[in-house]
């Protein structure tokens, strides 16, 4: 199973948006939707181990998974279209329990600090970062669950939460590259067992 | 430089389309507008040394130059407004000549062949295609352009022009994956020189 976590800083936690202005009024939900297709789309399939998360200002996450996703098409407004219909169903979910919105895309009340905290009892947690060690340094562990942030910079109290659970701090190369391209590096090089194809 | 050329086979060629419905009535439009965002977009920058031919439906070509590049922002919508402010110049180009609709956009009447004769003229061809030597295995060309295809595989036709000019024939990976994931993944190669940063 490969996991990735997406930090959604300005994204909406209620479906009162509209899909025809997601990188302005719905907070960046474009930069979501985005890295939601890198993370699953292959040509004509969809990849199964996957699991994603995406923490919305750190109040709401929607999970993603792979292997039970259906309705789903590569563009972003269709995506972003699921992503409300599960901020939707959010109303549903008590406590930290989780409301199932469309085949496979869950809805919960929980921020960051639960979600990398049960991520971490089920694998290793590996932050993606600028200023960490290159990736092709790293032989790929089992069971990763990737962090990453959205356009913008991971928050003082999140760099302090990955400072305790994350197990590797890995850059994927020299230049600053937006979420969803990182996530397509990061399957590229697990596809290629470390590049070793 | 870095050139990219992408076939799409469904692509409009004119600009009567609408915004709202790139997956549909667009002729899939939004395949093209991811790869002109992996092609081009860095974490807060653009990359300057890289210039996208978008071939739509072998009779208009999109050449977008990153070094004059200007407006244009990393979601589907804006991308696609910006070609269709290029397919709506396209009435002033006259025979094989280039018109700029907006600052780094150029549109001109050319289908894949000249284009890739052209291209071919100014540094190596490197068709991607799921069945190529590995990219890990390939010394980066200088000046290289690659071709790709959309959500459609190549022609015949476009088989049978890339034989004939394509320096290599080139996989990323035993995963056959989207053009736009594809891009993410030869600059992530060249960015680190072979994977050797």
């Amino acid at each position: 199973m490969r996991r990735f976590i997406v930090l959604g800083h300005t994204a909406p936690t209620d479906p009162d948006f509209d899909l025809d202005d997601l990188a302005g009024g719905a907070g960046r939900l474009d930069v979501l939707a985005r890295c939601v297709n890198s993370a699953f789309f292959l040509s004509h399939a969809i990849r199964e181990n996957v699991r994603v998360y995406l923490v919305l200002s750190d109040t709401v996450t929607i999970k993603i998974e792979g292997v039970e996703l259906r309705y789903m098409n590569p563009d972003e407004r269709n995506i972003a279209s699921l992503l409300r219909q599960a901020l939707e169903a959010r109303a549903d979910a008590i406590g930290h329990s989780e409301v199932e919105s469309t085949p496979g895309i869950y809805v919960s009340n929980r921020g960051f600090e639960p979600v990398l905290k049960a991520a971490a009892r089920e694998g290793a947690i590996v932050q993606l970062h600028e200023d960490g060690d290159p990736l092709a340094s790293v032989e790929p562990p089992e069971n990763p669950a990737f962090v990453l942030s959205d356009h913008l910079d991971f928050t003082a109290a999140e760099s302090e939460l990955l400072r305790e659970y994350a197990d590797y701090r890995v850059s994927v190369g020299p230049k600053a590259l937006h979420a969803d391209h990182t996530i397509s590096v990061v399957h590229n090089y697990l596809d290629t067992d470390g590049y070793s194809f």
